[in-house]
């Protein structure tokens, strides 16, 4: 069985759930609250960071990447016409630059600031480090954020999808970031209609769906958040 | 013919030359001034961050771990005994953890402070960042590095090699950044005897013998950093 740690608004835990879910995987969710550093996530990973996926008795796989590596290997390989990572070496390459851009810098840059400021700080302790938002931070993610949607939306100009002609690990790590900044109301769609064509056609897949229902407690999402035609 | 766009003080472009050389890959190196953001770097990498891997008209691999799976798609899966990414899924993802762990959190936390301070700025110009070392980060990078140091020391002792019973990624990625580190006299090893021991180890390595002659303009080695029993 499979494990998931991971918490609703972290952008590489819904990567690889939408994963899992694209590859038929059943899977228990467990939620995490990262900045309590409990001893349970503690012991998978020292870090205290999710997601974290475990199968079975085996050892923790921990991040993005590092579990979606293993599930190219051990799920992906099996699923020839709908493989998330391609077959041919500087394909695989592609995909990986694009997964890693969308789960390490722009994480870095937007997606990790505006949930931090907009979400976790309100359910933080002052020890933990919550409070009021830090409006610098928030302004700083926000300009950051349209240059990432300018190159998604550069990449869907060129490409049928966002590393080449098919679905990829890229195109769900790219979603899985817009949809929780979607849901916090960040994204200005109108002002990016090649952007917003290529997430009408993920928002639209049966993986995505679980995400349209979710709800943070004490924040309302946007208002077209669920709709599929916005 | 492969290319490697590179700085010598950078580790994830030395683990890059331990991989193509440990493989007996040929390569054509080019320095690189990263600071610089020269066109022809910009043109492989927005980011203008080395190393940058090239294979003949291929696009560009930017990164260590990027490339790296692609030498293992290319190269390590022909060199069974000696392929540095195992073959079992659970090793291959601690295998990728500690190159990740080596190339991302330690280059974060103590190597590219320590290389900025001490070495590139006495190249860069005002403009582009020169000047006097921030002796705060250096204090800040040396005590992280106390930890990474145990780490390592840590998984010596519990294995043969870092990620298990053989040479692998792991082993070259850590070993990259502690040869630059060791370079600037930064490793008190007397302190760590199994860290040292593993180092011994990987020092002597044919693939490890060109760093032991690099020098770099205006900042002699340690004493200790080209003899192979220290």
């Amino acid at each position: 069985m499979l494990r998931l740690h991971h918490h609703p608004m972290s952008a590489p835990s819904r990567f690889l759930r939408l994963v899992l879910t694209e590859y038929g995987e059943r899977f228990e969710l467990v939620d995490e609250r990262p900045w309590e550093r409990s001893r349970e996530l503690l012991a998978l990973n020292l870090a205290g960071t999710v997601p974290v996926l475990v199968e079975d008795k085996g050892p923790p796989l921990v991040g993005g990447m590092i579990a979606a590596e293993y599930l190219d290997e051990t799920r992906g390989v099996f699923h020839r016409d709908r493989r998330l990572l391609a077959e041919k070496p500087f394909e695989r390459a592609e995909i990986r630059r694009l997964t890693e851009w969308f789960l390490g810098k722009m994480e870095a840059e937007v997606t990790r600031y505006l949930v931090r400021e907009r979400v976790f700080k309100r359910e933080m302790t002052a020890a933990e480090g919550g409070g009021a938002p830090d409006s610098s931070a928030i302004r700083a993610a926000r300009t950051n954020l349209k240059n990432h949607i300018r190159y998604i939306a550069w990449l869907a100009e060129s490409r049928n999808w966002l590393a080449g002609p098919r679905l990829s690990y890229a195109d769900l790590a790219a979603a899985a970031a817009m949809s929780i900044l979607d849901y916090l109301g960040e994204v200005h769609w109108d002002e990016e209609p090649v952007a917003k064509e290529w997430y009408m056609r993920i928002k639209s897949r049966p993986s995505f769906r679980p995400f349209l229902l979710e709800r943070v407690r004490g924040i309302p999402p946007a208002a077209h958040y669920s709709e599929l035609d916005f």
